[in-house]
């Protein structure tokens, strides 16, 4: 099918100007109920994040659409006609909460992006077979009780106790008190029960503005992503030398921690060079890189540092490559620098798969609205995940955005979010014949 | 001339173990009125330290050498015929201060080897044709008001004026005064008239604790040292990059600063070892190495490191060629890497070149003695350097010794320094005959 051929396929529905008209008025009446000191604040379960669920909620209902709270307390937004919520059903949605100090588009953008593709379907009359429904849910933000995906791993009965336990800032309200006071069926979820059947949700599409830099570099206005990374991390590896008088040690008798911590970072970036030709995904990072502060001087051989190792990759083989490479480059520098490296517990998270049918319909929705169907993957964790990982087919659209996330300064182009939309409007077409 | 032919040479001096008795009786009554919480502190230009050169004047007289104070206050000890202060000389000795909390053996085992060795020369009927002379110096250590080499700096007029105002830890006692207050001739010091003429200084011998491991892991007794390292030093350089998340930037679009700092370390590390592959001296040390305390994270990408650089080596070609190979790497890696160095103003110290002679003479009288004629170069500076640069024949002995220096670990063999004042004494004969 040409793009010529396809564009008049949405006769009735939203035009862009008015889809990003909307759009611009939802986003600001949103920031302006939850302003913090810099951009907006609207943690998790919090009277903020409820009162941005009645505002969508309110203004989905103007627009004539069904809508009920689910048991995890997220806002339900359906089609006139789709009056049972047991039903099996698509969803698109994301989150409506955000970081302290956050951006409005983290989240946000992908809630009023599901709503929008809701409303303009409706207003072409359309009447899929499996009903489309949007999903505003509570939660996803780390920031606020140390876990991410609350909200949608309380849906899938994958919130743990330790998670429920937690408190605010610390030392704040505990998780379990806040998502009762919203209204959480809390014992459900303490019981690992699930809120939602897995099998009764078709498909989960998760629009989210891009977290890195890559679609503004390429000139992309958006792109079908194509997995979740997952990650292992070392919070904090120590390697161990011996401090010494740096002018009356000569190379061969030194234990320099930070020479040695320096060749394991290329011996690493070697191998993510490697990785990367052969086709493979892969980002390092080393965030943290300390020597010793009591003891450390610009004189003395550093006797000590203590580094962060973070790899991320779609593919779980390549994250059990690099963690094997870690050791055994570990192991042979020891030898030849005469260091040892001590490692704290390694953490994991699992990548998730998107679905392959999901990723086609995206991009086939992508060249027929005149677009470019382009792939990318995500290196940052997403409610999509969390679907996917509960064996949902799953699809995450990335729209390009200036500045990362989880700042103020998120910059997202509504004209590309409107683009986002009419491709979302066809993949729901196809998803639910 | 073989060393068993040579072993009878001293048949009138003292013995190895009476030499170890004595050092060791001065070491204990110079270490008891010197205490600190840990080990010894004999500040610069103190009253503790003149009670240590009245404790060695004391104890010389009582062996009947001949002794006076400098114009700046320090110790000489002369044979007794050597009655003019003025009339050329050579001179073996080192300083008396300690670090706080120090060893008993840095600067002091030195001159009591140059003391030791001219009463064995003394109980020989030895008669020079150029008076051998001890000199205990004063303020060598850095740590007291931050300036090194107080004392034989002064005695050659380089003792700045921004030395003589440094006041004691900071805030204390300006160095002017407290050198006032022990009988420094101030006035000349600063007007930068020097207090020794250098034509009149035959020759200058420091021995020293060796401050590195290398004696002890070649189980060398003792070395001559051929020449003393020169350095060039940038206290901080800072590496900047870019943050970002690292799940959501590829490594094309990275400015990692971690990495490129890695990389620098790592290509520094290859001309470090191809310049000792060619026979060159030389020893690099970054000290302090850190990411941004303030924004750095795991799950960030470093946008900031700010580390030391120092290169040592006895070769200013050596030092001049690092720093050309330092800019030129930072010049690559910042094109690959798509970040910047910018560089703090590079201290230097010029190296300081030893007498081929006196080396010669060290190392034959080790020959004579028995004992290995090993060369090492010296990482750390010392007075031999001022004495070096004032144009003076000088040489150094360094002396094994475990756990470095300036700590109370300090641990040298009382059987090594009596090697060592026999090696000093046949030097001795040879240099004044």
């Amino acid at each position: 099918m040409s793009s010529a051929a396809a564009r008049p396929a949405t006769p009735a529905g939203l035009q862009s100007s008015a889809i990003a008209a909307l759009a611009r008025g939802i986003f600001d009446d949103v920031a302006a109920f939850s302003p913090d000191v810099r951009g907006v604040s609207r943690p998790a379960y919090s009277a903020t994040e409820s009162k941005t669920l009645d505002h969508l909620e309110n203004f989905a209902r103007a627009h004539h659409l069904n809508t009920w709270r689910d048991a995890g307390a997220n806002l339900v937004l359906a089609g006139p006609d789709d009056l049972s919520p047991e039903a099996p059903a698509g969803y698109f949605g994301s989150h409506v909460d955000s970081v302290p100090e956050g951006g409005n588009f983290d989240g946000l953008a992908g809630v009023v992006a599901a709503l929008l593709t809701l409303i303009s379907l409706q207003r072409e009359g359309w009447s899929p077979r499996v009903p489309l429904r949007a999903l505003a849910l509570r939660g996803e933000e780390s920031a606020w009780y140390g876990h991410a995906y609350i909200g949608s791993q309380a849906l899938f009965g994958k919130l743990g106790p330790k998670a429920l336990a937690a408190r605010r800032g610390g030392s704040g309200c505990p998780l379990a008190e806040a998502m009762r006071d919203v209204g959480v069926a809390v014992e459900e979820v303490a019981a690992g029960r699930p809120l939602m059947d897995p099998r009764s949700v078709r498909f989960f599409l998760e629009l989210h503005i891009e977290q890195g830099p890559v679609l503004i570099d390429r000139d992309w206005p958006l792109a079908a992503v194509t997995g979740i990374r997952g990650n292992i991390r070392h919070r904090e590896i120590t390697c161990i030398g011996e401090a010494g008088h740096s002018g009356a040690v000569p190379r061969w008798l030194r234990h320099d921690a930070v020479f040695a911590t320096a060749e394991l970072i290329m011996r690493m970036d070697e191998h993510w060079a490697t990785i990367l030709q052969q086709g493979g995904d892969l980002v390092l990072t080393c965030g943290v890189l300390q020597t010793d502060a009591a003891h450390h001087a610009m004189s003395r051989i550093p006797g000590e540092t203590r580094f962060s190792f973070e790899a991320r990759s779609q593919h779980a083989a390549t994250l059990r490559a690099i963690e094997g490479l870690l050791h055994s480059e570990c192991e042979i520098i020891e030898r030849e620098r005469k260091v040892r490296f001590d490692f704290d517990d390694l953490v994991r998270a699992p990548s998730a798969e998107l679905d392959a049918r999901m990723i086609q319909a995206i991009r086939s929705a992508c060249e027929a609205e005149g677009l470019p169907a382009e792939t990318i993957p995500s290196g940052a964790g997403h409610d999509a995940a969390v679907f996917s990982q509960a064996g949902i087919p799953t699809g995450m659209i990335f729209v390009r955005n200036q500045n990362g996330s989880h700042n103020p300064l998120e910059s997202m182009d509504l004209a590309d979010l409107a683009a986002a939309i009419g491709v979302m409007a066809r993949v729901a077409r196809e998803l639910t014949q």
